[in-house]
């Protein structure tokens, strides 16, 4: 089944991009859309957390806190766009960015503070730092046509029922407010009640605690939905929430019966198998706007 | 090492006292305390729940879903007060409570309707149903005394750093927002960043997670603080936080440097123990007033 969404072209991107390249799929996926498009992106993987996949072609290895080595790498290779794409799983300490040979001090000073101002905070900083050198930065979605999660619906075959209804509005509004607070984008509710939260450990392993929580007795209600929405001070050229066809398997795997994301600030990798997977699965997938505060 | 806290005396109880027993050392505690004082309470234990030390001596057991049964026990028995203590871990389908003979229809249908509003409205409902059969519901606070957390201050040799005291600031404030939506009442902050938010799980569970997240390198940093607070709209007389011996040797696991628990509405179970664990661990204990909002 092709969904009914209108293919929309990205704006033409000028110039080479490079792709700094997290963890999960997404770098993947991006990399894959642009090469697609006829581009060659150059591929910096960032060490420990990028896809071995990337490793296969060309590319340039950075370590999360080598922002100096960055810059070099951007330069060298006459760079005019970069994508951050991917998350970053092992958080480093702060000192050892102090490390020398580490580039422009002002740059490492600015970075070194941003670390206190959490996950939000850094990113803004690395990307501004980025720019400051003169290039651009660009979300995602900016390069990969039709990535975003569509306008509020249900996208799957299976609609979500009146109890999945309000365990969605529960989770988003608890999604919601740990996003607020920097702290998650996504929250679990089982019989309108939110049971689990999102902290450091990521939506895969929220969603493995609830099926611990199941198998121990521990959550008897059925069904259950899971949902990720954008931080309300989310910069979106970086870290927008994300599913696929994993989040779709983890979900049933913890006894849910959908899955809910915010329309046109999430989004849905392989969205083809991504549905195709939910559908059969018999899961619901919906989208909804946030309520404007 | 005692504590420089005025012992104070509980107001004097009139007439039997019944403890309805989840899981968890709160009950135990609150029995010990009773029969130090002089009382025999009749424990009715919950069944999968209660600590099986509650099964040696007498005692009758219910099913979390027969109300109707526990209002049969506490007449039998000739009881004035009952005392709800200790969690429940496992939460039943709100059909169950649909079995027959299980007791007073009215008290039924307000109970099953609680179940759709969460752990407060079903508490709440409990307690009314109780009292509007005659009974005297009590916290364990007012029957044990010295229970509850201290006036605000640090009660162990380790004293909190400046990053510490940061650490409980952000941990509050996630365990505050959390706690107004009835999710969890406890958070943890690591390096001023919440990295880990209580639900269905409990405490012990989430801290747990971060042995795993710092084992998985996952959280680098050193310290961090486990915060645990009452809900802004906490019924005190079931359901208050609560933190032991237990909490502390795993928040040791977990590589955290302290624990800050809400003053007067918080119970430290066995405190002299608890102090002397902490102490013995290089850990600190602070208590804090909340804010008024």
């Amino acid at each position: 089944m092709t969904s009914a969404r209108a293919k929309k072209s990205p704006a033409p991107i000028i110039g080479r991009t490079a792709i700094v390249a997290g963890n999960g799929s997404l770098p993947v996926a991006v990399a894959a859309s642009l090469r697609k498009q006829g581009a060659n992106p150059l591929i910096v993987t960032i060490k420990g957390e990028a896809d071995p996949e990337l490793y296969a072609g060309e590319h340039a290895e950075i370590s999360i806190v080598e922002l100096g080595g960055l810059m070099r790498i951007l330069k060298a290779e006459n760079i005019t766009n970069v994508v951050l794409a991917g998350g970053i799983r092992h958080r480093p300490e702060f000192s050892a960015a102090l490390k020398p040979g580490n580039g422009n001090l002002v740059a490492l000073y600015r970075f070194m503070r941003a670390f206190r101002l959490g996950d939000d905070g850094l990113l803004r900083a690395v990307i501004s730092t980025i720019e400051s050198y003169g290039f651009r930065v660009l979300g995602a979605h900016e390069v990969v046509p039709d990535i975003l999660a569509p306008a509020p619906g249900c996208i799957t075959r299976k609609k979500p029922t009146q109890e999945g209804r309000e365990n969605i509005e529960a989770a988003r509004k608890a999604a919601t407010l740990i996003g607020s607070l920097d702290i998650g984008q996504a929250a679990i509710a089982v019989g309108r009640r939110v049971v689990a939260l999102e902290g450091v450990e990521g939506t895969d392993a929220m969603l493995q605690r609830v099926a611990d929580l199941r198998e121990a007795k521990r959550i008897n209600r059925k069904g259950g939905v899971l949902v990720k929405c954008a931080k309300p001070q989310q910069e979106v050229r970086a870290d927008l929430p994300a599913i696929g066809v994993s989040t779709v398997e983890n979900a049933v795997k913890a006894g849910l019966s959908g899955i809910a994301v915010e329309a046109g600030r999430t989004l849905i990798l392989s969205y083809e198998d991504t549905l195709a997977a939910a559908n059969a699965a018999g899961l619901f997938i919906q989208t909804f706007e946030q309520e404007k505060s």
